[in-house]
């Protein structure tokens, strides 16, 4: 499984493991229309200038000229109408909910699964072209806070229906964050945030250092800001660590107030899995409220399986601003897990139910009045192309991992043979099912613990 | 309905648009998993050496540069590493045959539904990206006449579920041709074949010049191939009419012979779909017997929606060579048209089937327990996210297009509201279902004459 892709950073996956993918993907989509989540599409490509609303982009971004192209067509950096392929689902979709404005009713909600480009260096868990599967709720003016906490539980329910081990959404708040800093006096607050964001990754020494270096932060103050990102707590227990600390501030009222309510709805929906954690602070993504980050327990390395946030204006038009909340899946990197991991496979590595098996050439055409019957419901049928001996058909079929073979006799008669136990019975064309579990491809996890 | 692309020639849908499409992906991915097809996806690049390597590219190809280039990075057109994305699904393929050959098993049946892009001049019916979808099968070293005739089978079975008018597939085969070119002494076949591919585009007096004045063709020469031209029969009268002409050559008997065998079974299972039409020619495509084209009967202008052929070889690794017969449809361009003349519309805008009302506030997390019940039956479920008046959140549903509204009286008692007829009935969270036309969107076709 999970080969090495014939160009780096580019994964393509076996049809066998493309069923595992197919199936997170129904997954994602079964649970998503659950909740009236909407499906949407935007087009690959942006304009660098809309790629560049947000300000600078730290993501690698792949621009796109005509292999024949004209001189004067857009090509420079510089120019704000050359194309790109888009590096997140979040930039287009504000573009398409400020087009579309007056096509959508908000609150709006939508999910969205497609392909983006990075063009930075492939690692594990890293690729130049990958899956995401996003859904956000966006509101016209205002948006209810409500809509923090449903996704909360919606993506904990689509998550718990993966073959993946066990996960923590990890949830913060940064009116909480902020209110915080601003209370012990630190106010760049967005450069604490930055140093806060490095925890995992050098340390809390260091952490405490650079606030001190960077930012001119007292002793106290680093440590203050230390305590509050140590807090991580399965109920609504952070309130009180929080409240130990001594910190005073409006906003972190705000901020507790809605991570409450996050985390006593979702401890008790979605228990050990979301939980806040008070180091979350997502780096440079402009979040204005609640934030989440998504691990695979045992699988840290990996990095976030799903992030996300609240918006305050995820777009604007003209004196109107959009709110939204929303998270994304990064699908490529958890079916690149569960395969390496074999957190799951496919029952078989084609559709396949039934191969119908040729006594004689002619007998082809006959077959395919066969196969329509049983396709009529909903059998995956395959004809053999030519009337090779059986015991040939018959490896054709178990070569592909499908299950039966179906014999028609000279008089007319059939037979239906499960090839895995060799049992053979006679069969009525307009009447012959498989069990359940072979009618279709079955993706079952392995049996180390999942979630 | 299909308002103006924001950038010409990337279109993008609306929810209840996109709705339409995502009912004719389902249908084809159902059609072609029921036939035994495997999915696959390959990356949406190609290096520039690959794309070439059939020759010249016909297509205007996008080549990728990072936004962010260092010196040295491939980026110019001459270099054969550099990235450009694919422009049809046929050229990815036959490289994913090759490179996972050892891992598949042949006859390898496969489908795949991408999008793929293309820097032309956007017009009706063309656009830069776009979406295929395409079958195929490919056998390792040899490949069975028979597939030639099954794809006809399935294609006239899957553009026979989708809500679009009458169509038709039009079939030849490139030996039929140019064995009769050949019998009547036109040695450059390819030649003849480009110009009888313009008998739609310029008429036929005007291709009996060109193959005189630009092949050498005698009148009477250009006057045969015109006429070869002309046949297009619903049954297997071709046959005769072919004869009838008097040329004798063992291509031509060859040709004669699989074009039989296809419309002989074509015209009894799908009797009006398919004919043998021996105008078509798929100019610059590198087919070598069975060609197929297919056209929206009224439709015309649109150009062909689905079309391919066989190949002698796909793709070779070696002396290793993989023969391979296949089709694309036009999904963007059906679902342009399917959009653009109401062929077909979404019962609704969201997936939701119900909207659970708030009596308070409070009760929000209650109604999440109700949802819950609901959804694990299979039904789409909202809750509102603000206990406002009854009468606004019954609006919030009607906007939406959502057909139920449930309430929950303080008594712990519940109503069910359809809000078309305004029957309002008690309800059990354990037990009520929607009739099923409302339990999923229905994309149903409009009551313009369909196939």
């Amino acid at each position: 499984m999970a080969r090495k892709a014939s160009l780096s950073g580019f994964p393509e996956w076996l049809p066998q493991e493309r069923l595992v993918e197919l199936h997170v993907l129904d997954v994602l989509r079964r649970t998503f229309e659950l909740h009236g989540f909407s499906n949407i599409e935007t087009r690959a490509v942006e304009t660098v200038g809309q790629l560049l609303r947000k300000g600078e982009i730290d993501k690698e971004v792949y621009a796109l000229s005509r292999l024949q192209a004209e001189e004067g067509e857009a090509s420079g950096k510089e120019d704000p109408n050359q194309l790109a392929l888009h590096f997140d689902l979040t930039v287009p979709f504000a573009r398409y909910v400020v087009e579309n404005a007056g096509h959508l009713s908000f609150p709006f909600r939508r999910y969205q699964i497609q392909k983006v480009w990075r063009g930075e260096r492939p690692q594990e868990g890293r690729a130049r072209e990958f899956t995401q599967a996003d859904i956000d709720v966006v509101g016209d003016g205002d948006l209810p806070f409500r809509y923090d906490v449903e996704l909360a539980l919606v993506i904990a329910e689509a998550l718990g229906a993966l073959p993946i081990p066990e996960f923590k959404i990890r949830v913060n708040n940064r009116k909480l964050a902020e209110g915080f800093y601003r209370g012990i006096g630190l106010e760049d607050t967005a450069g604490v945030l930055r140093s806060i964001d490095k925890l995992e990754k050098i340390g809390a020494q260091r952490v405490a250092e650079l606030l001190q270096e960077e930012l001119g932060a007292t002793a106290e103050q680093a440590e203050a800001a230390l305590k509050l990102a140590s807090i991580r707590t399965e109920d609504t227990s952070f309130v009180e660590q929080v409240r130990a600390l001594g910190v005073s501030n409006d906003l972190l009222e705000e901020g507790l107030d809605e991570l409450f309510q996050v985390i006593s709805e979702a401890s008790r929906r979605a228990p050990g899995r979301v939980l806040a954690d008070l180091s979350i602070a997502r780096g440079l993504d402009y979040y204005t409220g609640t934030v989440y980050e998504t691990v695979l327990v045992g699988h840290e390395a990996l990095g976030s399986i799903c992030s996300g946030g609240r918006y305050d204006s995820l777009a604007s038009k003209g004196s109107r601003t959009f709110p939204g909340v929303g998270l994304s899946i990064g699908v490529t990197r958890l079916v690149m897990r569960i395969l390496s991991q074999d957190f799951a496979s496919a029952s078989r590595s084609v559709p396949t139910t039934v191969l119908l098996t040729l006594a004689t050439d002619e007998s082809w055409s006959e077959a395919q009045d066969i196969a329509a019957q049983l396709r009529s419901r909903g059998i995956s049928v395959e004809v053999a192309p030519k009337a090779e001996k059986f015991g040939k058909q018959i490896k054709f079929a178990d070569r592909r991992g499908i299950p039966f073979v179906w014999f028609t006799r000279e008089d007319g008669s059939h037979e239906v043979k499960d090839i895995r136990s060799g049992d053979q019975v006679p069969a009525d064309p307009a009447l012959w099912t498989p069990p359940a579990e072979d009618l279709t491809v079955q993706v079952t996890p392995a049996s180390v613990p999942t979630a």
